[in-house]
């Protein structure tokens, strides 16, 4: 399935070494707003090229919308937008064809489908993920009306911890970090494993602001059920975590529980372990989740594999341009993704008219 | 939206103090066998009052088979299950009926629905969790011709670990621990913390094997995204991680990147760091995931909190015979919503036939 | 798939001689009074025995709600409704069980399961649409709050037709039909070929009223779409028309546009040949449509089948107290699924708030 | 929504006089051998300006695949396709941008989204079919595999109606008609109704061979549901009918049961009065259905409407290049849309595998 989402529905497609990678959105309100540099912006956040620690390619991602714009406003009908691929060299790619990558789809795909196309990561790709954020840029802007605003930063790369979150720092570094003592070491870290052919991994926090309660549906679609399975559908993302996460396995009820308080007359909580979800619905308090994004696949450094045609081991060296911590590019995607889920329960709670804006 | 599922889907309804709780079961071939001690022996895993550690309730949870069976055999048709509601005390929640108890639903299923059944968690209950074990119970069997196994326990509780791995022991203790020495330690855990009026969280593993290589589909329903909406979708839990998980943020991709080796004249990985999942698809290799259970919300500990008719401050002790140690009885629920996913991803990847067993 | 909407999903289950059928209705707002009565009260409409143009069987057709309504108003959770089987005689269905029932759905189960309850019709029994009557009990509720009221009569039977409408007559005679006099004629047309162990066919118009105008999604949803989809999905419906309908095709475009106008400073049709729907959203005017109900299938006349068994020719002769005029029970029918589908658009469209009543 | 199916799934977009229109195939299997000469053929049926009787519009209708092939072959990854907009002449559009057109969507869209792309239909248009049929080039190829055939026709015209069934002339006249001397018929009859500046409208049919028994779900998936519901999603259809259709309203029970028997050491049926389907299910005889194509409801004939922006009357008489007899260019859409479901239903019986080809 390359469709996700119930009311607010997006529909990728494309592959890495193809024509070109495209989405279509569909359920966005007639009446909003919208031109090509509203989805451009969040496309350039996630460009490789920007510095050394990202890749060198130079993918311009220039994005095109074809359909469902009419006079600088969404009609209500599907918002076909399309991303061509133009620096594409897949000639590094023939010598590999039948050395399964490690730690790559390689092998997942082949048993799947029998046929594919072998040239970068196909679909795959990490390249996929432009589609969504310009889907996102679309979702981002439906929720703007409502002030709910969404950030992604980097928490831990490497090892190394952000202690300062100070957002307007996020895309003042290279490495998308809101402490920038700390983004000084994550980008060293980077360029330390890049010069040893190798790639780390890193922690992003996403919060979303604003929500208000009473978003998420019991049972299946609880908004931890949807946001997971979002952030979990993005490449490389092996876990994810809400509010206190993890240390809640070490921590007894009376320290985990969140007193409730009234603020402003409205009821809310003194603290925020919950991170903004109980039973699967919102409180209004900020959403905060957690993703862990494992380091890069493609490396150059040496390592054993198989060629599934010979069934032979071999050493295999991934060349090409990759980037050697792909958490530096993750925070738009994640943004884009949990936009995305946001708007379609905005729409699902009846909170945005599916038909035209307010 | 209380169905989930594609091919294999199950829906479930009902609230812990109304006349019953229920499950239909629909895209389950025709053929299987099957009857009511199948499902019973699953429901029985997870009923409290098995001992000191958990909620002194007796809830038989006797399981009635409705429909969709026919001379011991599916039919191909819809299967319903209904299971009454028998030992339930709604009594003491009439004085509690406006105070929002910290860490519970109530609040935000006040802010959604305005109207809510306040008795236990109505909809929002544990309880409800017992219709999906016995929806896991046809996925299992249906799982079970393809050998594929799946095996839940309790990895951590209250910051003690499980070293050793003998699943043999996991129903032998009251923890659900694979460790009997560690499981010792838990119990104590557990019965300090009742005896405080507290309760304490845990980590719940859950490991399927013989799962053939193949299944899931890139992009929006990667085996993670939907292994992960199902997991998060259970009560209590606030976090997922498959393979090495969170761990994954402080490794290079020299050390994460698993090597591709041939066994038995078939690819397979050295290691397992990725969890038997690569681009979103199993690999043939064990799927592992990890999931964080917080500790339960309703404790005898004194807490404050609001009274959301009164927007007052007030003092909330919860009574009840509640769980001191919800993890406990997480493993059997786990199992459950993994054999769904899984029984759901091998009819579409035709590896079932949806009509008839084979 | 036993499920069927998108907001407003219904879920039934059940086959005529297991030991109950019923239904869960999930996505009906909070906030919605409503009892068995509301319920029970569409439910005998449809029942048989209420005269000697329908079968003698005598099903009580008693409904009990499980789940899902507290304090006699919904909660917003699913709302799981059951009718337990009484009156089934399965004695005469053993002597025939491997003959094909000619018009039946015998071979066709038979040839996609391998394994089926072959008493009465098992799943693919009329008595299965008894639970969908109680679901649309439901969204008729929800859709009265909106004015908007649906209404499904015989037009058309044995080959006589209704010419007068006469709404207030329509539950006034045993066949359904808004003329006195056409009823009189059908019931005889009825009686004369249940007397000669036949049975007859017949066409129902099916009216929605107050639908405002833009429900409806363009594409695949257009509301002929799903109206089609809902009422073809009922047993024994060989073809549907809206508006004008096949009429149409004799029709030039001069004839069949109808006129805009100005009516009550709203814009609206002088004519309605179109059905209420253009581009496949609501116009305003009336929803007009109008299904074909073959003649029933279970006959007393001989006909010659196979033994699916023995690949023999033989004679059946089907006993049973059967409808000898389906179509008689088909209106209430008609009406619960277009119920259904208009409360799904109506929430779609956002004109019905998702989580809780005005 | 703009997707269409649940495991062979399509999204369209596109408006007229927008920059392209396109579609994205989701769920063909990987190994299907494709290229665009496949999908062209088929466009090339339902593209006007091919005879007088059709609108003189040159639509060069080039389609350009853009994703999901690899070295001529599917890869199971999404198939976008795109065709361009280039004959498009908006201009005669601007002085009716606030006039309802009589039987066009226009206010009905107007009442939904508020804003639309006035120009030609917008998303309304007939032109978005032709990114249906392209995406059902692709499931006849499938299809092909298992023999299965679709064929569709026009069986009758502005009253004029086929009696030959000789369908080797359907693409060897003008009106895609199979009986050589109605064809001419009807010809003439639309051009006289050209010339009067009007409109005819017809009945198309259509029949999938070969398709085997047991395809369909009971209850909310029959094939009538689901065909009922693709082919009322296509413009100007407003009713449908299976087998015999509305004539079984006229017959009795012992006419229309079609009687079993055994040919060729398979169960089959003497006639075929229940057109392929009983029960929701195909019993492997032909399936037959007929829609009706109202006349189109773009005409030079004067009609009165109103201009919604004044709320007065106005004269409006439709000029641009318009087809008189849109059913002519029916029948390859209708195909497409019947290929579709049967595709998605060959998958989800599992008789076609859903990752690779067979």
């Amino acid at each position: 399935m390359n469709t996700f989402g119930t009311l607010f529905r997006i529909t990728t497609w494309g592959e890495s070494h193809g024509k070109a990678i495209g989405v279509v959105v569909d359920g966005c309100p007639a009446g909003l707003e919208i031109d090509e540099k509203d989805i451009q912006k969040e496309l350039d956040k996630r460009a490789p090229g920007q510095s050394e620690v990202m890749s060198p390619r130079k993918e311009t991602d220039r994005v095109e919308i074809l359909s469902g714009i009419f006079e600088g406003m969404t009609t209500g009908t599907p918002i076909s937008m399309i991303i061509y691929n133009k620096d594409a060299d897949s000639s590094k790619y023939e010598k590999i064809r039948y050395l399964l990558r490690p730690g790559h789809a390689d092998f997942s795909y082949q048993a799947k489908y029998g046929h594919r196309d072998y040239r970068g990561g196909g679909r795959s790709s990490a390249r996929e993920t432009a589609a969504r954020v310009a889907a996102g840029a679309i979702a981002k802007k439906l929720l703007e009306f409502h002030e709910i605003k969404i950030i992604a930063y980097v928490k831990e790369l490497a090892g190394i911890k952000s202690s300062r979150m100070d957002y307007s720092q996020i895309y003042g570094n290279n490495v998308r970090c809101p402490d920038k003592n700390a983004a000084k070491k994550m980008e060293k870290a980077i360029l330390k494993a890049k010069n040893e052919g190798d790639s780390v991994g890193g922690i992003c926090e996403i919060i979303a602001m604003n929500v208000p309660a009473g978003l998420g549906k019991p049972i299946y679609s609880k908004l931890e059920s949807d946001l997971g399975s979002a952030i979990l559908g993005i490449n490389a993302v092996k876990g994810i975590e809400f509010g206190m996460g993890f240390e809640l396995a070490r921590m007894r009820g009376s320290q985990s529980n969140d007193e409730f308080i009234v603020k402003n007359n409205k009821i809310a909580t003194k603290t925020n372990h919950h991170g903004g979800i109980l039973g699967g619905i919102s409180t209004g308090m900020p959403i905060i989740m957690r993703a862990v994004v494992k380091p890069a696949s493609s490396i150059l450094k040496k390592q054993k594999t198989v060629n599934y045609k010979t069934m032979k081991r071999e050493i295999i060296s991934v060349e090409g341009r990759h980037d050697p911590a792909t958490i530096v590019r993750f925070p738009p995607i994640a943004e884009a993704m949990v936009a995305i889920v946001l708007a379609d329960h905005m729409l699902m709670a009846g909170r945005i008219n599916p038909d035209k804006m307010g």
